[in-house]
């Protein structure tokens, strides 16, 4: 059952490089445009060259350190390298991504100045490139290890039992979904701080103080905020998405021995998502429109193309249980069902809250009448509101799969059931991301078109197609949320599960009192609550330091050189671009210590029931603080354009209502494109820490 | 020992009364003095009574509900009574406080005139009487009830052990406390509303758009601005330390018996309480200064007070622990001791944060170069930061007083020494709530100087007196969130016990699964833990939508009132006052049902394990979310006065950079005043409420 994975990992990979192929055939334009592009593309190069570089250094370090654990016979010698392996393959979903992408901008540009749909095209063409590239390189990397671990641990060193051989193979592999959360962080956090600090650098000396449009090619941060859109939303969501989609499959695999599924337990997960690719690459094929389809009519095409992709998944499940589970464990189909449908469910609750075709964000906007206090005590409260929907869907989703896939009778097989429903929630991802990626190559071709100074209509073009990607954005980050929440739970129980196979193995006596009110569970959750809101600190606080000095440049700019904003002389991009660079770097080292060091400190002071309690709680605070964040952000982000829209809205562009929206756009850009999404990445690195170094940590804590 | 108690409250009240009659023989000041005082009087008056009025509805109704259950016998015929004596003291203290307050607000005017020294006098004096107030009617309440249950489960109707007998007086007790707790959730959350949106309401018309000062008496908006610092930071205040005074008190009697200490483990909470009470009192005769002091020596004369009086405590509780519990239990006195530490280490941290005198007020206020927007990041992420050291005292203190009390063969007398240590920690409240107190009143002082149109120098020293009171309230803050998180894990600890005493009682097969990866419990974390969002969600929307009408309003009146700008006319004051207790009144109904109504919904779906792990998770994310709003709130607040500050920094008052510092002013001011010290209360509203009913959920539940 396996085997579906390479197989279909290959095809969509064959298929997104005929894709690549058919984009790049494409005329950049104007010369004007070509050197626009290239110098966001280099710059994007330098970036991510530089990332990879401290990445690098970060993951040599921890190589080493693994090594030397391994040696020392707390974890195996497989552990350095897939999390090795884990890192490289989500960085080079980010990668590929970010050169897709800074291809196609320009691309899109030029086939807007045809028509609206042949710009779609070539943006949703590109994003699925990107989709089936990020799905397949992580089905690729977990079918490669499972069967060099099988291959090991049948052929080599044969397990004493299938069941010790199984759990051996799954906890190995939670160590590359380490490593590829670890490198997802990092894109998600530093491209996060990149893009929003020149963003919000460029807003604000550029809109509010020199009251020039955005994109301006005077603005010298503006080549710095289009490189931010490739580093951070593709490149960054590239690397996350590659975690969010591994780990769920891992997750599940970790749990299969407990429940008593043995090897059907592991390939389940795996063959479900290989279908998944498969459905998705169909999925887009139906993603046709006439050349003069409207909006709605295009975002009805790209639905109908994730909806029969979600059919084909749902009707293959069915036939991929029977055949792995058998006829009695049908209540697990349920949860593929529960989960596929929650994704969306949970996606038109943010749509719900974040769309300015909705009563929230035009009541935002209307706050606006009173200045920008108002407007952000109004995102920040329908930011806080938004988190009720969700929980409760996840609540659904948790309660409902557990039972159904019958947990009642076995416990483990309810956890199992629940960590498979975020594999169902997944399954679409190939398409779902494709959908998703489209919008920042939009955004950048829009940029183009406003720097290479194309007429108007491109301009309005493009904008349409921005408009369109937020509105498929948001259901995206509901499957990312609701899919790192789920994804959480069962990493928590799989945690569990190694402590006690690990104590089983070195005959250490222990046993697990997780109850809430045993203290060190209790300090555990406080801890682990906290964890969210200190590494938001960060994150924002970085970004807000990263932008202070992009603004101190960018007015420099505006004061030394002579003609600038004239247009007789060119601002100096390339100094912003690097600015960002060197601060994104800088500020990305501390968060990443914190997620990785608090699990084995606490582990170390606590004990391992504290462990289990702060993954709780921070994957609690965590889940709330993302869709917070989030959901005010993309609030913010709409009520702006709202007021923007058409001939104006609320006196429309340039008025004080205008102004006050602004500042809740900009207080947004870190919370929805750096805070918010690096909280979903971080509670399951927690969790993959706590269990690659929960050998060490139980060793260590009973040594004391 | 439980005597000590009516003897010390009588004492107390005593004390206060002489203290208030002194105050009240001082002059008023001039006519025009008067009638603004009279102003403010009056509409606090009203306000007063029109939310007496709806809270006494919400009363009756509850009343009725109780007695039906006492009726089919789910509750003692003692809990509908005892929940309206705890909601009438709560109440009653607020009532206390506002009265005082508004008499002393003029007469701290007027003795600022003749120095500042005297004004510091009669505004402590002030702060004294509502302090002894709140612990004497605590205390009178908590021995009463302790009195009348005691006799009746003695002579009336015997228990059937002394453990029983013991049990059945403190679960009846508890319910008294969800009395105290709901009235003090009213008084906060409505009276906050009333006075955050009348303050935003105010500035946004008045200091931004009019460009006229702070309490200048054009403002329409200005007696309503001073009303709301008498009914929503002296009433609302005065309940809600009430409500948690007795909290902690009843919290640690509900676990006495569990710990298996009797009724001494009953008693000691109310005899350390007692010394407080006491200690308190002879703490404020310490608090003498010259009549020439500077601010230095004030703050230094007041801090003196208040720890001659934690040393008193300290000495005392040795001996009442030795006398109760026997020489075996000293560990519990380092639970009082902790307490009493750590909550001045909370304070500590909350002033780092929070005060000028550090950096990250002074960052703070740097950020305002940069525009609004950064100013609200920044404090956003400030306030997410320093939930950290809060965090890590409330795990030292839960970990080390469970422990040091004998936690580790004794499970249960582990939590008593939890609880105990919110007790310690809440001890001294005599004394700070009468530094936190004058603050309010100073801040009135203030207003009345300036609508009075008093010297300058006379604003001067009510401004001066007024900072002196934001430094006091930062550690008075610091006391009322970490008791506020100790007592709300001891009642999840007495929740527990209660159902397990009502499984007993009624024979019902029934046992805890209370891991943190039982889903109901899974469930129950995440549902609690999104509580707090959404509950301060609600609350920051009340206040923006009230300060909403009352921006019309005063924009209304300045166009339409001939003659007001140039101070031929006045406004109507009346009309602002009215729109602020009316909007009060209607936006307070709906958080308070669903504080109420949640863990009995949680309760009857998903059962009592849910209820369990909705309390922890609404504890931890409340916890997190009180300390951020508040924090933030606070740097805001200082932020802005660091830029106004002596000759102005940054630019100083009407500059840009302090223009942007109001908006972050402005967002913190309902973050402060309004949502963030309302969770403090809720958090432990949520877990009285699942206490009191407990029966009726187990039962219905388990009919299902």
């Amino acid at each position: 059952m396996i085997i579906l994975a390479p197989i279909s990992s290959v095809c969509a990979l064959a298929f997104a490089a005929y894709l690549a192929m058919k984009v790049m055939k494409l005329e950049e334009g104007t010369a004007e445009m070509s050197k626009i592009s290239l110098a966001v593309r280099m710059g994007s190069d330098a970036y991510l060259k530089r990332q990879y570089l401290s990445v690098g250094i970060f993951f040599c370090v921890m190589f080493v350190v693994l090594l030397v654990l391994a040696w020392l016979g707390f974890i195996t010698i497989f552990v350095p390298f897939a999390f090795v392996t884990g890192g490289f393959f989500s960085g080079l979903s980010g990668y590929i991504g970010m050169k897709v992408a800074t291809h196609a901008n320009v691309r899109t540009t030029n086939a807007c100045i045809t028509s609206l749909n042949s710009g779609l095209r070539v943006a949703f063409n590109s994003g699925t490139v990107i989709g089936l590239v990020v799905v397949s390189l992580g089905l690729l990397d977990v079918s490669f290890w499972y069967y060099l671990l099988n291959w090991y641990y049948t052929s080599v060193q044969p397990a004493a039992s299938d069941a010790l051989r199984i759990q051996s193979i799954t906890s190995a592999m939670l160590t590359f979904g380490m490593g590829a959360s670890t490198m997802a962080l990092f894109a998600r956090v530093g491209g996060g701080i990149f893009t929003k600090a020149a963003d919000v650098g460029a807003d604000l000396v550029g809109k509010i103080e020199a009251g020039i449009p955005e994109d301006d090619p005077r603005n010298p941060a503006v080549i710095a905020d289009n490189v931010g859109d490739n580093v951070g939303d593709i490149a960054g969501m590239g690397s996350d998405l590659y975690e969010s989609y591994v780990g769920s499959i891992i997750a599940s695999a970790a749990l299969a021995t407990a429940a008593g599924l043995g090897e059907s337990g592991v390939a389940l997960p795996i063959a479900i998502a290989s279908v998944g690719v498969l459905a998705s690459m169909f999925g887009t094929f139906l993603v046709r429109t006439g050349e003069n389809a409207d909006q709605s009519k295009l975002l009805s095409a790209l639905r109908s193309g994730v909806y029969s992709s979600s059919l084909i998944i749902a009707v293959a499940s069915y036939f991929l249980i029977r055949a792995t589970l058998g006829a009695g464990s049908l209540g697990v189909y349920f949860s593929v069902l529960i989960g596929l449908v929650a994704g969306n469910f949970i996606g038109f609750a943010t749509e719900y809250f974040t769309s300015d075709a909705y009563n929230p964000v035009r009541e935002l906007a209307q706050t606006s009448t009173t200045g920008a206090a108002t407007v952000i005590i109004g995102g920040l409260s329908l930011g806080m509101l938004s988190t009720a929907m969700p929980v409760i869907i996840v609540a659904i989703v948790v309660i409902s799969s557990f039972l159904l896939s019958g947990g009642a009778n076995n416990y483990s097989l309810g956890l199992y059931g629940v960590a498979i429903s975020a594999v169902g929630m997944l399954s679409t991802l190939g398409i779902t991301l494709a959908t998703d990626a489209y919008g920042p190559i939009a955004d950048n071709a829009g940029g183009i078109a406003e720097m290479a100074d194309l007429p108007d209509e491109v301009r309005e073009k493009t904008d349409a197609l921005d408009a369109l990607g937020n509105t498929t954005a948001a259901t995206g980050k509901g499957f990312a949320i609701g899919s790192a929440a789920l994804t959480a739970l069962a990493l928590i129980a799989a945690y569990k599960e190694e402590i006690e196979l690990i104590a089983l193995r070195k005959n250490i006596d222990f046993n697990f009192d997780l109850s809430i009110l045993n203290p060190p569970v209790l300090i555990g959750m406080f801890v682990g609550g906290m964890l969210p809101f200190v590494f938001s600190s960060m994150t924002m606080k970085a970004v807000g330091r990263t932008a202070q000095s992009i603004v101190v440049e960018v007015r420099r700019q505006f004061n030394e050189i002579k003609g600038l904003m004239e247009g007789t002389a060119e601002p100096d991009y390339k100094r912003c671009v690097d600015i960002c660079t060197q601060n994104a770097q800088k500020e990305i080292v501390l968060p990443a210590v914190i997620a990785i060091a608090s699990p084995i400190i606490v582990g170390l002071l606590l004990g391992v029931n504290a462990v289990a309690g702060m993954l709780c709680g921070a994957t609690v605070s965590g889940f709330m603080m993302a869709e917070m964040m989030s959901n005010a952000g993309g609030a913010w982000d709409n009520a702006k354009k709202h007021i923007e829209a058409g001939k104006g809205n609320l006196g429309g562009k340039g008025s004080d209502n205008h102004k006050a929206a602004v500042v809740g756009d900009t207080v947004g850009d870190p919370f929805k494109d750096t805070s918010g999404p690096s909280i979903d990445i971080l509670i399951k690195l927690l969790s993959m820490v706590s269990i690659v170094f929960a050998s060490l940590t139980l060793q260590l804590a009973l040594m004391k």
